[in-house]
C-alpha cells in the first residue's frame, strides 16, 4: 500500500492539539512531562539526564483555522482566549521504556489527555523501532493462514453473525449454523454479546457448533471457520482456547477493550487459532475527532499483539462514521508495520453490508484480502442464505473485473435477485 | 458515605444520551441492539426469546435543555434536526452474560458508542447483581491492609513520586529513597513512566530502593510503603511481582489502560501485595462531557478486578478537571460496592498537592482514609522533605480538628513555613 521506510530508532507520535496560548509551549510542556521532568524542571533533571531521556518536539505544524469555543472543557479558561491548533510530532529515546507495548501506551497515551493547557489532544499515528517487532509476534495467521484455514484462495471470505445476539441456546445455534454451512458460506461469528451465558454456555455451544461444522467437513471438504467468542477472564480464555484446539475449530473471536492490552498479548503468545479481534467500546475512544485515538496507532498495537482480523466497520454503515474513515481503516491494516514484520492483519468489514457495497470497497482497497460479514445481506435473500453468498461473492467478481453490478446480474441471477429493491 | 440498598437482579446502566429525533425510540434501539436483536429485529427473536433475553428501558428522563449544534459528529444528519438529551436506564438478565466483567464491558459499554442516532452517549454509572461480588476478590488490602502495612494508623498516607519520572538509574532512585525515608515519609511511587527501561531496570532499582527501605525499617521500625510500577507483560509482571515480594517490598504499581482489564483482574487474583492502580490514559476515555465514562461507573469495575488504591487527581490540580469532579471520584472509592462486599479502595489525591488542599479535600471527604502524593509540597519545603512530610501532617491534624491553617501554624513551624508566599 505504502513504501515503507526504515523503522525509527525512537518512539515516534503524531498527534492534533488544541491550546490555550502558543501551542509550542504547550507541546513542549507535554514532551517535558511525558519524560523526564514534570510540570515544572525537577531538581535532579540534569542537563546530562535530559540529553540522555527528555522526549523531544521534532516537528510542529500550526494549523490556520480559527478557533471559536475549545472542543473540550479545561479549568481557568478565559473569555477570548486564543486557542489554536497544531499537529506535533514528539519522539521518546526507546531506553525510556524499553520494547514494551503497555509501557509504550503510558507514554505516548497517558497522562497527557488530561492536561490543563488542552483543549483537543488526539493520537494521529505511532512509528516503533526495530525493538518492538523483536519482542513481540504479531499476527501468527494473518491474510495466508487465514485463506488457508477456512479454504478460500481467491475473493474476499464471506461472512455472518448468528443473530439474535443473545437468546439462543447451544442447538438453536447449531442448527443456524447448519443452516449457513449449507448456503457455502466461509466464515461465521459470534455477536460479541454472546459469550457464555447460562442460557448458551461456551462448551455447549462450541460442542454443538463444531459437530455441525465437522460434519460439513466431512461431506464437502469445506471447514467453515467459525469464530468463537472466548471473551473472559485469563483461565477462562486458556480453557475455552483449549476447548477449540480439541475440537478443531479454526478461529477465535475476543473483544480488545473488554480483554486489554496485556490479556490480548497473552492471547496472542498461546493461541494456536487465528485472532478474530473485535473493536467494541471502539467509539468511546474515537468518537470526539480532537479526542483520543485515530485508529491507525490504535490498530498498530493490536496487530502487534496478535490480531489476525480487526474490524474496521463498512462503507455506508450504520454507525456514525464517515466512508473515507472506513477505507483508511482498512488500508492501516493492510500496511507493512516493519520491512522485515509486515503484522498484516485481515480488515474485518460488517454493518449494514450488501452486494452494493462490493464495488466501492474494492475500488478503495485494491485487494480482496478482506473478510466481510453480511446480516441480512445473507440471511435476507430471497433465495435463501446460500443464494446471499453466492450474490456476495458474484459482486466482487464483477468488482475485481471492473463490470458493473448490473451487468454482472444480467448472467448471475442471485445477484439480480439481491439487487432488487 | 451512603445507605446500601440490596444488589439489583439485573444487570443496571444509566446514561447521558443525545439523541437526533426522539429519545425514547434510540434508547430502546440501543436496549434491542445490546441485547437480543440487531438494528432491525431478525427472524429468530422470538417474544419468547426476547423476554427471556432483551434489555430493558427501565427509566426515561428528558432533559429540558435545547442543544443547538450536535456534540458529536454523526453521519445523515439534517440542518435543523431536533437534538435532544436525556438519561436513560437500562438493564439486561445477568443470564445474558454471567458474572463475568470482561462480558459486562461488551454490554455495557461495547458498541453503543458509535451508533448513528446518537451524538452523545456517556455511562454515567452501573449497578450489578450479587453474582459479580461473588465471581471477583475486589481489592485484598484496602483502607486496614494499607494502614497495616504503611504503619500510619491515623490521618492520611503521606506520600511522593520518584522525580525525575524518567532518567535516574537504580542507585540515584536509592538515594532519592534514602532522603525521603529519613523525611518521615509513609508512601513512595514510582512515576508511570518508569517501568523497566534499560537505563533503570524494574530489577536492579527494586533491590536497590529495598535495600534502602529495609535498613530504614530495620533502624526505626517504619516500613516506607513504595508502590514499584510493575506494568508490563503477563509473565513480566508476575516475575517482578515474585521480586517485589522476595525483597519485601509492600506495594505494587500497575497502568490500568495499559494492562487491560484481563490483565488487572489476573493482577488481582495472584497479587500479595496491596495495588497500587494507576489512572493515566483516563482523559481519552472521560474528558468530553458527552461521550465515554464517568469516574463512578468506571471505578466500581477496578475496584471489582482487586485495586486498593485509585487514582482521583487532587483539589486545585494542574490537570483540566474541577474540584467537584475530584471530590465526587474520591467518595466513589469510599462508597461500598455490596452490603456484604464494600471493595473500598482508597483515593489517591496527587498533582500539585501542597498543605493548602488539606482543609478542602477532608471537608469533602469527611475522613482521612486517603493517600496524599505531593511533589513540590515535599521537596521543595524550606526546610527539606522532612520539614515537607511534617507540614502535611499538621495541615491534616488542623483539618480534622477544625482549626484554620493559619492558626494551626502558629504553633507548628513546618505548617507556617509551608504556608510563606
Amino acid at each position: 500500500m505504502s513504501t515503507l521506510t526504515l523503522p525509527p530508532l525512537r518512539i515516534e507520535a503524531d498527534y492534533l492539539v488544541e491550546t490555550v496560548g502558543d501551542p509550542r509551549r504547550a507541546v513542549e510542556t507535554m514532551a517535558g512531562e511525558q519524560s523526564s521532568g514534570t510540570f515544572v524542571p525537577v531538581p535532579g533533571e540534569t542537563p546530562e539526564l535530559k540529553a540522555r531521556s527528555a522526549a523531544r518536539v521534532e516537528r510542529l505544524d500550526l494549523l490556520d483555522e480559527r478557533v471559536e469555543t475549545p472542543s473540550l472543557p479545561t479549568t481557568g479558561l478565559k473569555a477570548g482566549a486564543d486557542i489554536r491548533r497544531a499537529r506535533a510530532t514528539l519522539s521518546w529515546p526507546i531506553e525510556n521504556v524499553g520494547p514494551s507495548l503497555p509501557n509504550l501506551m503510558a507514554t505516548v497515551a497517558g497522562n497527557l489527555f488530561e492536561l490543563q493547557a488542552f483543549t483537543g489532544l488526539r493520537l494521529l499515528d505511532i512509528r516503533l523501532p526495530q525493538a518492538f517487532a523483536d519482542a513481540y509476534p504479531g499476527p501468527r495467521f494473518g491474510i495466508a493462514g487465514t485463506r488457508r484455514l477456512s479454504g478460500v484462495a481467491t475473493g474476499p471470505v464471506i461472512g455472518t453473525i448468528i443473530k439474535p445476539s443473545v437468546g439462543f441456546g447451544p442447538e438453536e445455534t447449531a442448527a443456524l449454523v447448519a443452516t449457513l454451512c449449507a448456503g457455502g458460506i466461509d466464515f461465521i461469528k459470534d455477536d460479541e454479546l454472546q459469550a457464555d451465558g447460562p442460557h448458551c454456555p461456551f462448551d455447549q455451544r462450541v460442542k454443538a457448533v463444531m459437530r455441525v461444522v465437522n460434519a460439513h467437513a466431512d461431506r464437502t471438504g469445506k471447514k467453515v471457520m467459525v469464530a468463537f467468542n472466548l471473551t473472559g477472564d485469563l483461565d477462562q480464555m486458556r480453557r475455552r482456547h483449549d476447548l477449540l484446539v480439541a475440537e478443531g475449530a479454526t478461529c477465535l473471536m475476543a473483544s480488545l477493550h473488554a480483554v486489554g492490552l496485556v490479556g490480548m498479548i497473552e492471547l496472542g503468545r498461546m493461541s494456536a487459532l487465528p485472532i478474530h479481534a473485535h473493536r467494541n467500546g471502539w467509539g468511546a475512544l474515537t468518537r470526539h475527532p480532537l479526542l483520543g485515538f485515530s485508529y491507525v496507532p490504535w490498530q498498530k498495537i493490536w496487530r502487534l499483539a496478535g490480531a489476525d482480523h480487526m474490524h474496521v466497520n463498512g462503507l455506508s454503515n450504520k454507525f456514525f462514521e464517515e466512508d473515507e474513515s472506513v477505507v483508511a481503516s482498512a488500508c492501516a491494516c493492510l500496511t507493512p508495520l516493519f520491512p522485515d514484520k509486515p503484522c498484516l492483519a485481515m480488515p474485518v468489514f460488517s454493518s449494514g453490508q450488501t452486494v452494493k457495497q462490493a464495488p466501492g470497497t474494492y475500488r478503495a482497497l485494491g485487494t480482496t484480502d478482506l473478510i466481510v460479514t453480511a446480516g441480512g445481506g445473507i440471511v435476507a435473500h430471497p433465495g435463501g442464505p446460500g443464494a446471499g453468498v453466492m450474490a456476495l461473492r458474484q459482486a466482487y467478481e464483477a468488482a475485481v473485473a471492473d463490470i458493473p453490478l448490473k451487468t454482472h446480474a444480467l448472467s448471475h441471477p442471485e445477484l439480480a435477485q439481491a439487487l432488487e429493491p
